[in-house]
């Protein structure tokens, strides 16, 4: 991965801003997305996503594993920017490290009242800019 | 659909704003998601699209034809708002009423040197809040 690429995916992320969205699919095709935002990229590989609602993103993981994220700002001219970032699912977990970290990482949000369902783990499986529209 | 979904979906989606996304998926499961402005819903049912890059999310829609549009804005206390309308492609059109009109679309917005390449047309199969968060 291009590692201009990975800083830009770890500091968008990690920034939790409100314009994080997760896309997901079920098996039929039917794709979902959904603002999720307490979300920290721990290494070059590795997404830890905190799940307290997301009812038909969580249903949608299960079935097919594969998603994307994408955070999305406007740069200092106004236009977008951002970062697109491929992800499948590795691991689901209710306790231990990485539950706990995203655990403490969702009370100091204002999401803090809602209990924490999962700590999805995501592997990273591709970065791509927000757009590759050439002029 | 609820019309007041529907009205909030048509005057979001109409305003053409950069945080309009569109999600779609291969047959593989993969999913793609990508910044999709010039868009015309024109009546309750039906979404016009100017397709002038976009390449994966075209190869997806001619794939498996699902998908789902968000608008992302922020509400008048800063907190987030929006819509999220789902559909499948009907039509891929390069002639005819609709494609010259998302074209004089197109020509009236900073992506007017891109030649436009299809009008995909949409038809809404749901509507949904951009949360279902209950507190």
């Amino acid at each position: 991965m291009e590692s201009s690429l990975l800083e830009k995916a770890r500091e968008l992320l990690n920034r939790n801003l409100l314009t994080t969205t997760l896309s997901t699919v079920d098996k039929e095709y039917n794709v979902n997305v959904a603002v999720i935002t307490v979300v920290e990229m721990v290494d070059d590989e590795t997404i830890l996503c905190a799940r307290f609602g997301a009812e038909q993103t969580y249903a949608n993981l299960k079935e097919t594993g594969k998603g994307v994220f994408m955070v999305l700002v406007a740069d200092e001219q106004g236009k977008k920017d951002g970062i697109r970032v491929y992800v499948r699912l590795a691991e689901d977990l209710t306790e231990g490290p990485y539950y706990e970290r995203i655990k403490a990482r969702l009370q100091a949000t204002p999401y803090r009242d809602f209990p924490l369902k999962n700590c999805l783990v995501f592997k990273i499986t591709g970065i791509a800019p927000i757009s590759t529209l050439k002029r």
